[in-house]
């Protein structure tokens, strides 16, 4: 595949300039049957969008989306075939980007998409902005709908560290949305969140930007997911994780941490399970260093990993560049940026893990949907 | 794709469990007209295989490659045709394994394969074992001489940390694999190697294991290679760190230290090129904090990453576990096993970023190998 | 993939129902700076599109193309990225269509689809009418586009028989669309056109309908395109035409006249090419019963193949049936339908081959547009 | 894919040279927990080998199976991992071939290869001999275990048409291998298949060679096996077919018979199923034109389908053609070819067959072989 689709069996194909008409996906391989799941998708959507305070850009989009394909208008319900959704592009100011026609600004994809493509799409990035993420996080949406009904399976991510703050232990055995959604700066931990919050508006006051950390858990998957070499769900995560615009660094588990392990200090002792759940064949682990996966495959414990996110590339300082010609210039950002990505981020990476989660769960249950209530 | 192959257009298929027949690979989509790099191979298999010394398993294995297929007898140069290479078990003491049967070892698959497959390959861990990566190494030398001969594109890894021994600075522009593999250790600082290699004598002779980081470089890729979205370099190499034994994280650049950084830090100012290299379009960046990589393509930098490996799971202790039945037991492991992965990890990622690089080269240029050389 | 794309490096996903909100198509890895075809694709849409006069359906679609995605509105050129396209539906008479709930037409789709899914669109046949060809004909339209700047690759269908009304010779050097459209039932022969038209309206007012054979040229091809084992040339241009609707046989060059042939007449001399011509490496054949195709790769000469297409399902006369519960009931059609699927299908065809041509040409030659002119 | 692979879920890879090392296949996704069926491997390759008896090749190939991996050698049964299978190749008389270095055998894959590659394995027709079929074969008998026990899918095929030697009627509830092998020429009716005998003999001995056309029916398919647009399982028929030497043609059910009916005398009307068939809904066609598929998905009625096989190329008289400079030459073959490849390609239809409706069945139930005994 030419690098615009993802997945095996839930594939998802996304379309879409920042800027253009409109940004959208198609998803080849829903299930049939599914009671097409609109709340969800607009709630996440509403996660992502720009203009949900002082932490993120101001561009206004409804981000509300238009299903033209794929679902039974008697009942509701998906067909089996492919879903095309999408958002037109509303708020555009394509005039602010006219003067990024000849230059390439610092750290972002304007030069990489000219050596790739030859010409771009200039204003707002183009396809290379985050907008981009508008259908991965709709069709996200429909993938953890099906991986709810499958098996109450359950993906939460959050803000763990932005520039030096660093959120205390939360537990993967409970935390939920609300509480991530708690403070805008989707960090639960409300002392943590405030200083996060603090940080975001310090860079912002100084015409910076800052990067960090998002957390993610997805409870309740079966043991025995995956492939064992090469389609690993730890490899396959990492994937998904590293295509997101901005993300540096992926971790399973203990991650780096590991690397300063014994073997005695990392292994998992396996043992009985004492309360023999449905999500598992009686076994479980003592500890969970491994982030449910071993071997590639699901273990049945929580699957848990953090995404290391680098600081926005737009700036509000003059910075040193060069031309398409090759000629040294200066660029100094305007326009509307968020300061840092994270907040937004979340929902991009909750899209992410369900779309490799689900796409893993239909390679190896097939295409009905009534298995997937009694797998 | 079922999980054992790898790539798009340069696909390589691994088959073989570790006390089996074989361990091999078939190579489809290598360009005609190669001379076939038996040398490389050979070398990169040396690199790779158990009996290197006291920091590697005792496993007597020549590893000695068959080729049956995609080679032209007359010529000795590729066909085109698919390239089927494999190397016989020969040291292979299935009995030390029998004990095993019923028991799932600690931070190993032997429990997920079960719950994948309902039966598993006991001896050695079967396909799980870190043999099965015989067949990557082998078609990575392959893809490595392809690059080599396409772009100058060189690929060197070396061991930057163990358990807590970290690396002084290592230069991306100019280490080599001379300099790598002259301590055994393959950490290219001498200093720091022999503290590496006495932390791994120290967890040996305390029946443990230890986990570290590997780096890798790869200089002369051209800019505007990668797939914008979801083939980025960056995931593509991520996917590919994060598919081999015992890896648990991945970053690109400066990785996990970004999210601590501003953006006024992060970002690479462009600069004109001061020696319009052969690599770039005239476009250079300032600092390459970016690792090569930016909006998912190459820049024409030198690409840098790390991987970080977890301490090998198999330790001479007793640990908790439990039985196939699920109920709880005690295993001590036996046998031949390297306490710490990391030596032996270094053509392994230096064949699976052969192996990206290579099968993206391929995506943009055709399968033509005359092209190769005038890319 | 789930059964909605095709192609390989050049991959299209079609999205739609009949009578849903949309049909289109998204196109991903289609060359970039290619001035985008709106001229052809128009064209090639209104060949395709019902209420052409009294040989096809009377439903009134104007097809007008809208395109989301991939195309820079600065210079009116591909951007390299994904090209999204659809047309709305609007002569959507759902109500017709109330009566089929629970009633299967003979020798549609209705039951298979039921079966495999559980549930179905039942107006206008959903996803299996042919409306789903809508996206690609678009999609065709632009790889034929590449195809011509990349090396005046030709392709022309035409209607060779209807019914037992065979076309005389067409020579497949020169046939042109022009000769081909001349007659609404686009078959070039005039007095052939005359008489297939005759049993079209004779099966028509006789509440029938009827089915046929079309022909196909793709001239230019250069030698050497195409897999040698799986993705044969041959073998992706039969799996193209027979996922057309209706179509049910498939034949290169003497295809099943080939089986009563001795090996002295059927074979193709090569022959020194007496002009050199750009598109052969100087080596023709005399004769063409290979059609084009030697091993599955091209070899220079005019590619030509037939498919056939069996009589459109829906005819007005009763039929024995049975409703979902499996009683047996009686079905007459009523509404608007082709009586002969031929002369709409002949822009089908082209966009499937096209297709299959542009997509094995790109893996050839990879994704640059430049390299197309040059190749 | 490159072109060496075949599937989705059910992934064979072939790969080998007629004169090379060994001929031989890697199946990726095979159900773990199957006995592994070696004795109907051995039967389906003794069915396909060369030397039977005067009707082909008299080249002696043992054709005795290797399998180095993806079984369990405890057990005997498949382990869910690659299961890699060879062939070496023995009875290899290159110097046959050492007078073909320079010259194109008229309607072989000489100059084509040539044209692809630049360079081809000079004997036997290296990777385009038939000989690359043994993988095929061997898979496809895996596939065909699977299938069997799975739903009693049966896949049978014959010889219906040598030359213009036409097979009188086959009933295709009942055909099975044995009526099929009574004669060598693999006709199951005895006075066609001495008429097919001699036709062959002829031409041999007239240092010619024949065409046909060989039949094949798949019983027991469950309805809804399929995808609807692009992986219509005709399609992917057509497409395997068409991917098997020689092949010039497929036609599906009435196939291109159809092209001169009526819809009235074509369609197949439903019937509730008089006997509830457990391969059924409880539903059945009184007639079975559409020879099992209706909208690209299985409906439950036996799949039939033809192949057009073109006569041998390898002819023993003098033909015209051209030496690798283009220059004019004459070829006169010699060695050891069949004169009619139908009854050999029996197997390999079958082969390619199960392939096909294996990799759907997977698709649609996933990879857990104890539900392919419950589907």
């Amino acid at each position: 595949m030419p690098g615009n689709a993802f997945g095996e069996r839930f594939v998802v194909t996304t379309f879409g300039e920042s800027h253009g008409g409109a940004v959208g996906v198609v998803v080849d391989g829903c299930p049939a049957g599914l009671p097409f799941p609109h709340d969800r998708i607009a709630a996440q959507l509403a996660r992502r969008r720009p203009g949900q305070g002082r932490l993120s850009s101001a561009r206004a989009e409804p981000d509300a989306i238009e299903v033209a394909s794929g679902v039974d208008p008697d009942s509701g319900r998906t067909l089996g075939t492919p879903i095309s959704m999408w958002v037109r592009n509303r708020d555009a100011k394509s005039h602010h980007y006219q003067e990024l026609r000849d230059l390439y600004r610092p750290s972002h994809a304007d030069y990489t998409y000219d050596a790739r493509y030859g010409l771009r799409f200039v204003a707002g990035g183009g396809r290379a902005s985050a907008r981009e993420t508008v259908g991965r996080v709709a069709a996200g949406a429909l993938a953890e709908d099906i991986l709810s009904h499958a098996h109450g399976i359950e993906i939460v991510a959050w803000v763990d560290q932005v520039e030096d703050v660093q959120c205390s232990a939360v537990d993967p055995a409970t935390i939920d949305r609300a509480q991530v959604d708690a403070a805008a700066v989707r960090c639960p931990d409300p002392t943590t969140a405030t200083a996060m919050t603090e940080a975001i508006e310090r860079a912002r006051s100084e015409r910076d930007t800052v990067g960090g950390v998002l957390r993610c858990v997805v409870r309740g998957v079966p043991p025995g997911l995956g492939e064992p070499v090469f389609g690993k769900l730890s490899a396959d995560l990492a994937a998904a994780m590293m295509s997101l615009p901005a993300s540096r660094g992926f971790e399973l588990g203990e991650g780096f941490a590991a690397a300063r392990m014994r073997g005695s200090a990392h292994n998992d002792a396996f043992i009985p399970d004492p309360e023999r759940q449905a999500s598992t064949d009686g076994i479980r682990t003592r500890t969970n260093r491994s982030g449910g996966i071993q071997g590639g495959l699901s273990n049945g414990e929580t699957i848990r990993f953090a995404v290391a996110f680098k600081p926005v590339a737009t700036i509000f300082q003059p910075q040193d560049t060069v031309d398409r010609q090759g000629n040294a210039a200066s660029y100094t950002a305007r326009g509307r940026h968020d300061p840092c990505v994270l907040p937004r981020a979340v929902p991009m990476v909750e899209a992410m893990a369900a779309l490799v989660v689900c796409d893993h769960l239909m390679r190896r249950l097939g295409a009905r949907v009534e298995e997937l209530s009694s797998c």
